[in-house]
């Protein structure tokens, strides 16, 4: 047997833990063998869960903390009293080569600046960014940054294409990497100069880990014809935001216009295997999870307000950017 | 009776036209009664279709203009060729006192350019932004800018509030402007400089039109606590397609789903009255029209793609702006 992927989990992040995350263990556990965990958090708190679900005791080890970072900590007090919290330790256990990998469901901007305090930023890359998955209508994009850096250079944008295109090949290793610049119009006049620069150098530029296919509107982002796009972090993060609420409002809608009168509720229990289908499609815990890309070790931060198939689903998302190389491929493809 | 509002038509401009101006003309005309339009486009055209429409000839004059603007035109080249084209001779004829309001459903770039170059800005008012409708929960939202303005001041962010609170006063003159800040942080902290000058004066700022509400994020645009929602050209043209985007998704994935099996289908029919007036709710036609703000008369700019019932929804969003004197509100209230 090959060894196991050693996952370091904050077990005290978001809402609802540690209940959410050793549930989300035993589901991700289940359909993936070849797993180990490593656990941080309260064992007091832990232990009388993690005892009641299907986990062997084979299967994972406790790291007693008695501290953990509050979703209201200001991302500098975390870092101060951060050593004996779960985070900390979680990501220490990947800095010392204990774990693969780091998930954290916890206070995004402690997770950011702990993680910078303690690992290394991949050699000539300058800023980390925030990615995440975004359906579209042909399979998954790779957006980025979301929110990690408010003002980008070129020489960011760049980094953000190749290290968007190797997660995403890293993730579906079948797919081509094709990448686009978010921008306000499809023409090459439109959008600042930045954006105009690193059009310009991602136009020259031969590579052979993604295809560059120019600027994308955001009506577009979702048309599959692109799979990884490249953005600023303020402009990324109200795209992703504004496509979740939009998405929000328009499902609370139909909601309300379905069961206004009794024939419309009727008529949706016929349609119920229909109507579930469509929101396991747009279920957000699919997509659950932002990759922190830059790092010489992979950093993933679940959703806060998730819950524990949100979080199982986010594990996946660890255990095959282990197996994708995704660290090694960003390496060998950066320039 | 008072006199009627006089509102130039750009017959020419957007797909399918003058065809769908001239019908929308006659949808908007039968609602409302006090309008006269003064259509530039080519008579020839135009002739047969209004013949045949239930307008009188004392509802309208038309000045033949064999010229039109491309939307493949480039602003630069528009502006140039444009003086006896539909499009520059209906904006000159609001610089004239002819016209109220201008309404084209041509070339944005074009339209703004050569509104730019015949219309004088509003004293005090630096820079003019595209503002559009956009529906949350409890009514209506402005937004703006949505890509007039790819760069912004603290100065322009501020106009742009008076101007979104004059336009949203205008067109709902019972409820009270409350502007946000888009932005991608609830926290005083976040944003970039530009954001956070703009929120401490607009904090500082006692004014009467409306009520400053600090940040919002991208995914509370629909929420419906706020309705005069304020960013930079850039960020604002970046929401506003990737909502469009998310939302046709979305529905073309119910539609797919509400339409797989034959029991689906059938609960579909059943549902017809439900699915409809959900699909009304969020019908795009009926929050078409971008409104040009800053320059001293009111410009109004359709969507290139929509019919005539979204064409003759931007014709009542004209007739509004004039009656509820948004020029004059702005001039009242800049500071």
């Amino acid at each position: 047997m090959i060894n196991p992927i050693r996952i370091a989990v904050d077990a005290m992040g978001g809402e609802n833990s540690p209940y959410k995350v050793i549930k989300a263990l035993e589901i991700h556990k289940k359909t993936n063998k070849n797993i180990f965990y490593n656990i941080y958090g309260n064992k007091t708190l832990i232990d009388p869960i993690i005892n009641k679900t299907s986990l062997s005791k084979t299967d994972y080890k406790i790291f007693h903390t008695q501290n953990f970072i509050k979703d209201t900590d200001s991302p500098l007090s975390a870092a101060k009293k951060g050593k004996d919290t779960s985070m900390w330790l979680s990501i220490e256990s990947i800095k010392n080569g204990e774990s693969d990998v780091i998930i954290s469901a916890g206070n995004t901007g402690a997770l950011f600046v702990i993680a910078k305090l303690n690992l290394k930023m991949i050699d000539k890359i300058d800023k980390p960014a925030l990615s995440a998955l975004w359906p579209n209508k042909n399979g998954m994009n790779i957006v980025l940054d979301l929110g990690a850096n408010i003002e980008c250079n070129e020489k960011n944008l760049i980094d953000f294409s190749f290290m968007g295109s190797a997660l995403h090949k890293s993730l579906f290793e079948n797919e081509e990497p094709k990448v686009a610049l978010l921008n306000i119009g499809s023409e090459e006049l439109k959008g600042n100069i930045t954006i105009k620069n690193t059009y310009q150098s991602l136009t020259e530029s031969k590579n052979s880990l993604f295809k560059f296919c120019g600027y994308i509107e955001g009506n577009h982002i979702m048309d599959g014809d692109v799979n990884v796009i490249v953005t600023d972090g303020f402009t990324g993060n109200i795209a992703l935001k504004t496509a979740e609420g939009t998405a929000n409002f328009i499902t609370s809608e139909l909601k309300s216009a379905l069961s206004s009168s009794i024939l419309g509720k009727l008529s949706s229990i016929l349609n119920y295997k229909n109507l579930l289908k469509f929101k396991k499609k747009l279920d957000p815990r699919l997509y659950n999870g932002a990759i922190l890309l830059g790092l010489d070790k992979p950093v993933i931060k679940s959703h806060g307000s998730t819950d524990e198939l949100g979080f199982a689903n986010s594990l996946s998302v660890c255990e095959k950017i282990v197996n994708g190389n995704l660290i090694q491929k960003i390496k060998k493809n950066i320039v």
